[in-house]
C-alpha cells in the first residue's frame, strides 16, 4: 500500500520500510531545537536526571528568539541559562539574540532540510513541513528526552490533503490559503494528523509562502503541515543546505483520512477575527473595522517576501497617525537583505517602527503588547483572548499587504484600496 | 553685581531684573516635558484637581521613549494614557514610539533653543543646558503644575565653574569630561548647584558631545548644567529651531560658589565602574574587567556623532563571542542618518544588535537588561546596583569609542587597542 510524504518521513527515521498511521514509533531525529523560552525547562529537566551531555552537539539548535534583547531580568536568565548550555556543550546551531526566530534561520540557513524530521520545543517547529520536512513541536521534557538520546516517540498521524487548485487573485499569498483551511476545518479540524497541501495554487507558491501555510499547521491542531518538494524547493534548498537532503513524495495510492479540494481563485485576501485562527472573514467584510496597531513580523510572516509586499504598500505612504505599525523582520538575514533592498527606509520613511529580529508582540512578548481595549492587526498566527497584550485587546490576522494597507488607512484594509494592480506591476 | 548664564535665564523667566542664588521665584517655562513613564502620573495629578487643560499645547512635549514599544500591558496601558491626553489637548510635540529619546528629540529638531526655561519629568532633562538652555528634571506633581500653569516655583542655584583647558587626547569625548568631573566631585558634589563648563577643550567640542556633558550634571547632583553658547551653538541652532532663540552669556564678574580649573589634555579616555558614576577609572587600568554585554546607545551617547565613533571602531570587526553588543540610535533621526551613512550596516556585520530607538536597557527597561552576575559596558549615566538588570550584575559607563573596542575585545578596551590612530585619521 502506498505512504504519504510524511508516512515515508517517519519510516525511514524509524528503520522501518512502513509505517501505518495509529503506530506508535521512536525515530530517530535530525535536529532538536528549542528556544530561550522551552530550553530552560529542558535544560533544567536534563539536570533534574543528571544527564550532563546532548546526544549530538551538532544536531541541536538553540534560538534566543522570544524575550530578546532581554526584556527583564526574569528573561535575561533565561537566556543565560540558554548561553551557558550552549556553550559548554559546543551545540552548532546556537543563536543568541538579533540572529532571528528559529523558524525563519532553520529553513534560512540550510540547517534544516527536505527529508529531516525536526522537533522542536515550540508549537509553531511545524513550519519546515514548507520545505517537505517532517517538523512537529514538542514539549520541553520530550525536548529533554530527545537532546539525551536523540529520539523520539511518536504516534504516526492520519494524514488529510488539501488541493487548491486554480491560479491566486493579486493580493492572495500563502496566509490567506491557511486561513481559508483553517476557516472551513476549524482549530481542531485537523487534531493530531499531517496535513498535506498541494495543487496548482501551491506549487504556483513561493517557498517562502509555502512556509507560511506549514507554520500555522498547528492552528488547525495539526500535527505536522507538510508540502511535497519540487523543483522551486531543490532550488532553494541547493543554495543553503548544510547537509545532504532527501525529497520524498507521497504516493499515488497513499491513504488519507480526508481530501479537501478548493478553488484557490475565488478565494479573497482574508482577516481571522478574534478569537480564533479560524474565524476567517474576507477583508471586504472587515473593513469597518478600525486598528491602533498593524504588526508585520513574526515566524509566520516575518521573511524576506513578506516585508517587500508589506513595502510595495507602504512605499511613499504614511502610516495613519492613530496607528503604530511595528516591523519586525523575521531574521538577521532578512533584516540586512532589507536594508540592501532600502525596505527599511521606506517602513522608517512611512512612519513605522522596526525593531531587531524577535518574536516581539506576536506572542505578547514584548515590543507592541496591546493595552485594554486596543486592536491589532497582525501578519502573525495567533489571536486568542491576551495573545497580544491585554486580555481585552484584540489581534485579527492577515496577510502582510492587508496589514501594510490598514496601517494607512487606520482601519482594516484590501491592498487595492492603497496601491492600484497598475501601480503594483510598476513597483514589482 | 554681574549675573551667571543660569541667573540670567531665570531673572528674564521670572520678569525680574536680576535674581540672587538662593532666591524663591516663580518662573514662566519655555516647555514642559514628560516621558510614558512619568506623563501619567503628571496626568492622573490634573484629573485629581479636576483640571482639564493645559497653559499651552504648543509648549508641552510628551515622548514615549521608556518602555517602547510598549513592553507589557502596563507599559501599555501607560503610553495609552499619554497618547489620548496628547490627542484630547492637541499637544504639539507629541512623539509615539520610535521617534526616540526626549533629550535627544528636543535639541535635534530644535524645539529647545538657547535662552529656554525648560522643565521635564525625568532627571535628565539637564541635557538641553548642553545648547545654553535652563533645563531641570522635575517630578511628576511638579510638571502637573506646570502642565496647568505654565510656571514653575524654583529656588535659584548657586553657579559652579568647570574650566577645562588644553586639547584633548584622541579617544577622549565629552563623556570623559564629564566622567573626570563627577570623579573629582563626588555624587553629590553639585548638589543643587548650576553647573557651568567652559574654556577651550569646551568649545573645541561638538554641540552633541556638550549635551552629554550637561546630560550628566544631575549626576553630580547638579540642578542643571549648562554651556554658554558659541558661533557653533548657533551654526547647530540655526539649522533646526522651530522658534526664537536667545543668547546668554555669564558676566565676567558673576559669582561662583567654586571654580575647578583642569588640564584636558591629562584626561585619559574613564570608565566608572560601579556602583557609582563617579567611581572613575582610567581605561589603563580597567583592561582585565571582561564584559558580557556592550550597550551603545541612549541619551547620554546615543546621537549621529556617538555612532559614528563606534561604527569606526567596528568596522570590518566582529563583536567578541561571548559579547552581545546592543546599538540603539537616540532618535528616529539618529537612525535614518546612521541609515543613510551605512552605519547601520556596519554595525549588523559586526554582530551586534541595532534596534528601534528608545531608552532601552539603561535604566533596565528593556532590550538587554542584564542576569545575576552578568557585566555590561555602557554608554548611558548611570551604574547603581541593579539599574541595568538584577541588583548582583554590573554596569561600567564610558564613551562610545571605549564601549566598540570593548565589545570587540570582549573585556573594557582601549580604542588603540583595536584600531591604530593612522586607521582613525583614514576613516574619520
Amino acid at each position: 500500500m502506498g505512504m504519504t510524504i510524511t508516512e515515508k518521513i517517519l519510516a525511514d527515521h524509524s528503520g522501518k520500510k512502513e509505517v501505518y498511521p495509529g503506530e506508535l514509533i521512536t525515530a530517530k531525529i535530525d535536529l532538536a531545537m528549542a528556544n530561550d523560552v522551552t530550553a530552560p525547562l529542558s535544560i533544567k529537566t536534563l539536570e533534574k536526571y543528571g544527564i550532563d551531555r546532548v546526544f549530538d552537539p551538532d544536531k541541536v539548535a538553540l534560538v534566543l528568539s522570544h524575550f530578546v534583547p532581554a526584556k527583564d531580568i526574569k528573561s535575561a536568565e533565561q537566556a543565560k541559562i540558554v548561553r551557558e548550555f550552549a556553550k559548554k556543550h559546543k551545540i552548532k546551531w546556537f543563536f543568541p539574540e538579533g540572529e532571528g526566530i528559529e523558524h525563519t534561520i532553520l529553513p534560512e540557513q540550510g540547517i534544516v532540510v527536505p527529508g529531516d524530521l525536526v522537533i522542536g520545543a515550540d508549537s509553531h517547529t511545524c513550519t519546515y513541513g514548507g520545505i517537505g520536512a517532517f517538523a512537529t513541536g514538542v514539549g520541553s521534557t520530550d525536548l529533554a528526552y530527545a537532546l539525551a538520546t536523540g529520539e523520539i516517540w511518536l504516534k504516526v498521524p492520519h494524514s488529510m490533503k488539501f488541493i487548491f487548485y486554480g491560479k491566486l487573485k493579486p493580493w492572495v499569498m500563502g496566509k490567506d490559503l491557511i486561513l481559508h483551511t483553517i476557516g472551513q476545518i476549524g482549530v481542531d479540524g485537523a487534531l493530531y494528523k499531517a496535513m498535506e497541501f498541494e495543487g496548482e495554487a501551491i506549487r504556483d507558491l513561493s517557498i517562502e509562502q509555502r512556509l507560511t501555510i506549514a507554520n500555522m499547521a498547528i492552528e488547525a491542531g495539526g500535527k505536522n503541515g507538510i508540502i511535497a518538494p519540487d523543483e522551486k524547493t531543490i532550488e532553494y534548498v541547493s543554495a543553503r543546505a548544510k547537509k545532504p537532503w532527501k525529497i520524498y513524495q507521497s504516493d499515488p495510492d497513499a491513504q488519507y483520512l480526508e481530501v479537501y479540494e478548493w478553488d484557490a481563485s475565488k478565494i479573497e485576501p482574508l482577516v481571522a477575527w478574534p478569537y480564533l485562527p479560524s474565524n476567517v472573514h474576507p477583508v471586504s467584510e472587515s473593513t469597518h473595522i478600525t486598528i491602533d496597531q498593524a504588526f508585520i513580523g513574526s515566524c509566520t510572516n516575518g521573511r524576506i517576501e513578506d516585508l517587500r509586499i508589506a513595502a510595495t504598500i507602504l512605499k511613499g505612504k504614511k502610516v495613519h497617525p492613530y496607528v503604530r505599525c511595528i516591523v519586525i523582520p523575521a531574521s538577521k538575514s532578512v533584516y540586512q537583505q532589507a536594508l540592501r533592498e532600502g525596505l527599511i527606509d521606506i517602513f522608517i520613511d512611512a512612519g513605522c517602527v522596526v525593531s531587531v529580529s524577535t518574536c516581539g508582540p506576536c506572542l505578547g512578548g514584548h515590543m507592541g503588547i496591546l493595552a485594554e481595549g486596543e486592536r491589532c492587526i497582525s501578519t502573525s498566527n495567533r489571536n486568542f483572548p491576551g495573545r497580544m497584550g491585554h486580555p481585552k485587546s484584540e489581534a485579527y490576522l492577515a496577510n502582510p499587504a492587508v496589514v501594510a494597507a490598514s496601517a494607512v488607512l487606520g482601519r482594516i484594509a484590501h491592498p487595492e484600496e492603497v496601491v492600484s494592480l497598475e501601480e503594483l506591476e510598476v513597483s514589482t
